[in-house]
Order: structure tokens, then C-alpha cells, then sequence
């Protein structure tokens, strides 16, 4: 079989000739196809049998190019061999969070996929203030499970390499190289700067030899830094939740990268929303800014406390571990508590240039964009790009994350 | 053609069916084969022309143990290939410093090449006093032109990661990971301790935390850092030289990994020797301890200043650069002083592994060695032993090579 584009008028013949899909719907005859508009990169569908909705696929296609772009700009389907590999790998070790794969191919690059029909995206909810108890607490212990079990504390060093080399997602890796770590920080073309932020705020970055020196250490770890298999895009948008679940989703851009940049990515995300609910008088936005804070601080320290716990019970139990025999009874202990600091310091850096990009660069955030009042929107983006700025720069000095956090109440009192 | 050992008897007749070899030498009539045993691994001859000496090669081939310790050592052929892939690119940016390669069979795992008769094993000149003014000034260009052109900073980034897929070289980097990073710092069976030193000396290292943390920090950086092609495993009898050359030899633990490691490997072995002069109290002895330091300052600085000249040489001439453009006119050289720094603190902390492992594990150095005197081994071992310890934890706060050197005579003249 060769790579062909699956349509609406197409598609239901294919499933057909699916084993796993006949288990799932109990006739084809009554199948609904909707195509899901939401994604740049991929065409997106989901089926369900009419007569019974519970009858139900999520199938995403990643085409030879942008989806949103078009044919002209060219993309290997490498992206959706990347994400085959990392959903396979997220559901071995944290299988409650990663909706289920019914079936993959990496000649059509497709995947069939549990159809979330009763979670929304997380980025939506926050933007309208509701409240999810168990986010820090789930989010926590995936970023944990995939981040530990694919490490050098875990893995043989053969099975890592082995990992690095299955893992690779250059395309992918490109974009985020250009988008996050490059063009957001000189004078680019597909920057999209809001017209009422003052350009001395922009030079405060772009002109900044510190920062910008900085910003290029970020990008230098990005690259040069393979301790685990990460999700690779970690925003609010890749979580969906409701009461009582947290998915993970479009793990695309996963490789085997820094553990900050996934932590990092979501912490970001977080305080752009925090900053857009801050500023606001009301008793209820309070609150909610209060509670995003929250969630931040107990993101960091929950997932730091089982990464710890993970790490201290594999090395209880392992034959061989990292840095040998510990001869005195504290020695692993002190090495994995010097560890955690500097995956916190590279959390807070890449945050900050996740924070940043997503102000200076293209990619913008519906949590700011969501205001049509230019001049409000630069206020909440002059708050959050000098609170990045300042993350960035002293990120080696932070031994908590009650301290960045104290840095946003600062900067959006003001 | 399977792979199949050679040795004296059937190296002629192979020899004589390759047409490259069949250009050097005028007959096969009147060769001498000599087999070389000073290497651990691998099997190598010199074959040269009785009639004429200038008809002469050099022969390695790795077989798939370890040779030394037999075939119940088994050990992947890998290592040839690694070799042969960082001869090919080190004389491709260096070529008047790497052996010329006659043949190469990833098949029979076998290198031909360049004998270098008229050379010696630097680390043998090192022991007996002798001086190589263009030393430093040969292996700093072999460093700057190898490390930076193989970086994120000469490569795109499609080129670096195909660089590091082609590189891998597993079973070598895991030889490193135990004997340089694991073992010396654990009570291990592996390990080979003078009797004269003393347990507390040992003690000071294997049962400190601190230390023990530093070093697995190294470690974690050696497999999570990859940088640069690397030699692998660059000491002082890695070198040949005379009065006119210096030659780099036997990268058969070349992988993609940090720039330090290579640096830190030369400087840690010329401190030892270093500690093999600098107790002796004759003239010239004090004289040639100060060479051996002058040559790690201006090794560095050398190193230091010609990197730093490739690059922005680069990034005059390039379209793209590594940090985007710079709006300020200082911008980048603000952060490749920033990234040299971090060079210098890793080149440090590896250099002090080296010169730990060296002492404490199973593989030592003939500078200290050729002592029979075990008490004064151990007082130079001492002496080396808390060089290390301090430069190794202190690594980050030393701004230039000057501070180390400083300390080794601080520590030698006690």
C-alpha cells in the first residue's frame, strides 16, 4: 500500500477494511465522518456510528506537507512516525492519561485513536475560569512516569541510544529551533508584533546582548540535550480534561530532548493565563489567578517529589544504578536533589522562552488573544514578557518555584 | 568477503590484492611484518619494504573482543567503524595533523595507513623531559578546527543530527561511562589502588557526597551533551609527535558528546606529568614542570582564541546564524564568551575525572607508574588526587586556565 490522503468520502471505505475498526463499530452504515478544523499540521476526523455514539474513532492523517499552509510548504511525515513512537511509549508508562491507539500506520501515517468526546481542551477551560482539582496532580505524574522511565536513571545506556535513534524528529526539532529559540528574538518577517507594544519593549529583548545570550544557552540545551523522551509540545492545548480525567494529546513534536522543555511548556502556558485573569478586579479572578498560581507550585513540587520517589526506588531495586554504589547512605540522595535543581533552572528558562515566543513570534495564545483591546493586551504582554525576561536570566538562582511565582505577583501588581 | 583475522602469515597475500597497497609498494617479494603490541584492543602491524623503508604501512584491525583479554571479552567491531568515520573527519579539517588513510574495510574491520616512523608516543617524550614548542599550538588547532566545525555552530541542524546517528559508538562510550565515570569512585573490583596510598585519601572521594555528585554530574553531561565529534579519548599517548609534527591517533572512542571531554583529556594527562617532574627538586626538572604548565595555558588559550576566530569567521560568511541576527553589534560575541566559559568548566570537571581514575581505577599512566617507589607514587597521587577534587568542584567558578594551573602548584609545592 502506498501513502494516499484520507477524505470524508474515502474514509469509511478504509475503515472497513480494518479488523479493529469492525470490532469497534457495529455496522458502517450509519457512520457520521466529521472533519476537525482545530489542528495546523494534520487533517483530523472523527467517526461515530449515528445510532449509537458510543460507536466512536478520532483518526488523524499527517499529509507530505502543512496542512493549514498547504501543499507548497512541504513537511515529512516523519512527525506522525514521531508521534506513533511516543504515544507507544506515553501509554506504557502512564497508560491512564494517553487516550488509547486502536490502530496506526506509518505507510498512511494515520492513527486511530479513543475519541475524547467527553474532555475539552485544557487551554479553553482556563480561559473561562473553571477549576480542575486534579490537574497538578495528574499532569504531575506524567510528566514524571515519561520523563524518568526514558532516562539515563532508568534506561541501560544501550537502550537509551537505542531510544535516541528511534526517537529522531528533525523536521519537528527545526520548527521549534526557529520558532521558539530564533525568529522570535531578532528581526523577522513572521514575527506578529501587537501594534500598541512599545518597541522598547521588544528592543528590551531583541537588543539585549544578555538576553539574548541567554535565549541562544535555551536553544544550545534544546539541542544538546537528550536526557528523556519528551512530549515535545507541552501546552495547555495538548491537555484535555474534565472532573475526573487528564489526557495527554499530539505528542507530534516528541524526540529525546531536555526534561525541562517539557515541564517548562506547560509552566509557561499557565502563567500566560494567570496573567490574563490577574488583572481583573473581580473577587472570582482573584481567586482564579490565585489557583493558577497554586497549580503551578504544586505541579513543580509534585512532579519533583516522584520523580525522586521513582528515581530512589528504582535505585533500591536495580543491579546497577547511575553513580554507583553509595557508600555513606546519602550520597544518591545528594546527587538527586542537585539533579532536580537544575531541571527546575532549565523548566524556568524554557518557560521564559516559551512565554516569550509566544508574545514576539507567530504563534500567538488564545488566553491573550482573547482580548480586542490592544492596549489592555499590551499591558498583560508587557507584564508577562518582564517576567520572563527575569526567569530567564536569574533561572540558576531559583531553589523553588514559590519564588517565580512570587515574581508574577510582582510584576502583574504593578 | 566475511570478516577474518588477519596475521603475519596471511597480511601479505591480503595486502597484495589491494590495488592501493600495490601503488606503495614496488614488491611483495620482500616485506617485513612486524606485529606492534603496545595497543589493548586491537591487533596492528607495520609492514614495510626490506629494500626500501620508505615503502611502509601502518595496519590495525579490531577484532570482535578485546584483544588483550581474549575472545571470552567480547566486544563489538563498532569501534573500527567509529575510527574510520573520525579519521575521515578530522582529516577533512585537519588533515595535516591525522595519519593518512591508505585502505579502509568496515568489512574486516582494517585501517591501512600512514606508518609514522619518524614519530614518537608523546606521553614517552613527556616522561623523559622533552620539549615541543609548537605543541600547544598543534593540538589547540587539532581541538578548535575538529570541535567547532562539527558543532551547531558550523552545522545545520539536519547535518548535526545525521552526524550524530553516524556516529554512535556505543560499546566504547559504556567502556568510558564504567571506567572513567563509575568505577573509580565506588569500591569495585575493577579498581587498582597503590597500597601506600592512603584509605582516609581514597575516602575523601568515594565516601563524599559532594564529590561523588559532581561526578555523576559529569558523567550525566558525557552521555547528555553531544556537542561536537569528539576523538574520545584524547590523552598523551594519543599523540605522536616530533620535533616538526604532531599527529592525532586511535579515535576508536570517537562519538558525538561534549567539547570538554576531549580538552579536559590532554590537560588532565599533562597534570599528571606534571606531578612527575614538579616534585623533583634539580633545575631542570623545575624547569620542564613549568613548560608542562606554560603548555596547558597556552594549549587553552590557544584553543580558546581559535574557536572563538572560527566562529565569528563563520558568522560573517554565513547566511544563517546559530543565535539569529544581532541587533546590537556585540550580541554575539557576548554569548560565544558566554559558551566558552561553559566549555572551560566542563573541560575542568573532566580533566579531573581523568586524573581520578587514572589513580584510582584499573588503567594508570606511566608518568606516575615508572615510580617503583610506592610511597612516592602515593604522595604524587595525593597531590593529584586533591587537584582533582578541588578543580573538580569548584569548575564552575574558574574564569580562566591560569587559576588551575595555580592550584597545581599550590598542591605540588606542599
Amino acid at each position: 500500500m502506498e501513502y494516499y490522503q484520507l477524505n470524508q468520502t474515502n474514509l469509511i471505505t478504509y475503515l472497513q477494511s480494518l479488523p479493529k475498526a469492525q470490532q469497534i463499530f457495529s455496522s458502517f452504515d450509519d457512520l457520521d465522518v466529521q472533519e476537525i478544523n482545530d489542528g495546523n499540521m494534520n487533517y483530523a476526523f472523527v467517526v461515530s456510528n449515528k445510532l449509537d455514539p458510543n460507536q466512536s474513532v478520532f483518526v488523524k492523517q499527517a499529509p507530505p506537507y502543512i496542512k493549514v499552509l498547504g501543499e507548497e510548504w512541504p513537511l515529512t511525515r516523519q512527525r506522525m512516525t514521531a508521534e506513533i513512537n511516543a504515544l507507544k511509549y506515553q501509554s506504557s508508562v502512564c497508560p491512564e492519561m494517553v487516550p488509547e491507539v486502536y490502530y496506526q500506520s506509518e505507510v498512511l501515517s494515520v492513527l486511530i485513536m479513543q475519541n475524547l468526546n467527553n474532555h475539552a481542551i485544557l487551554r479553553e477551560e482556563l480561559i473561562h475560569g473553571r477549576y480542575f482539582p486534579r490537574l497538578a496532580e495528574n499532569v504531575s505524574t506524567f510528566l514524571a512516569e515519561t520523563l524518568f522511565y526514558s532516562s539515563d536513571f532508568a534506561l541501560s545506556s544501550a537502550d537509551k541510544k537505542a531510544m535516541i535513534s528511534k526517537s529522531t524528529n528533525q523536521d519537528m526539532c527545526q520548527i521549534t529551533e526557529d520558532f521558539v529559540f530564533t525568529y522570535p528574538f531578532e528581526h523577522h518577517e513572521m514575527n506578529d508584533y501587537n501594534p500598541a507594544l512599545l518597541q522598547s519593549v521588544i528592543d528590551s529583548i531583541q537588543k539585549s546582548p544578555d538576553v539574548r545570550a541567554h535565549v541562544a544557552q535555551m536553544k544550545y540545551i534544546f539541542m544538546n540535550k537528550p536526557e528523556a523522551l519528551l512530549h515535545g509540545d507541552f501546552h495547555t492545548s495538548s491537555v484535555m480534561v474534565n472532573e475526573q480525567q487528564t489526557f495527554v494529546i499530539d505528542p507530534e513534536f516528541s524526540f529525546v530532548g531536555p526534561m525541562g522543555f517539557d515541564v517548562g511548556a506547560l509552566i509557561a502556558n499557565l502563567y500566560l493565563n494567570y496573567f490574563s485573569h490577574a488583572h481583573k478586579p473581580s473577587p472570582e479572578s482573584v481567586k482564579y489567578s490565585q489557583w493558577i498560581l497554586q497549580t503551578i507550585d504544586d505541579l513543580w513540587c509534585k512532579f519533583e517529589n516522584k520523580f525522586l520517589s521513582l528515581w530512589s526506588e528504582h535505585e533500591q531495586s536495580a543491579e546497577n544504578t547511575f553513580m554507583g554504589k553509595d557508600l555513606t547512605g546519602d550520597t544518591h540522595q545528594n546527587f538527586r536533589h542537585v539533579f532536580l535543581k537544575q531541571v527546575l533552572s532549565d523548566t524556568i528558562g524554557f518557560a521564559a522562552c516559551k512565554m516569550i515566543r509566544r508574545i514576539l513570534g507567530v504563534a500567538k495564545v488564545a488566553d491573550l488573544m482573547q482580548f480586542e483591546d490592544q492596549n489592555l493586551r499590551a499591558e498583560l504582554e508587557t507584564q508577562a514578557l518582564k517576567m520572563a525576561t527575569t526567569m530567564l536570566v536569574n533561572r540558576q538562582s531559583y531553589t523553588s518555584i514559590t519564588n517565580v511565582n512570587k515574581l508574577a505577583k510582582d510584576v502583574s501588581s504593578v
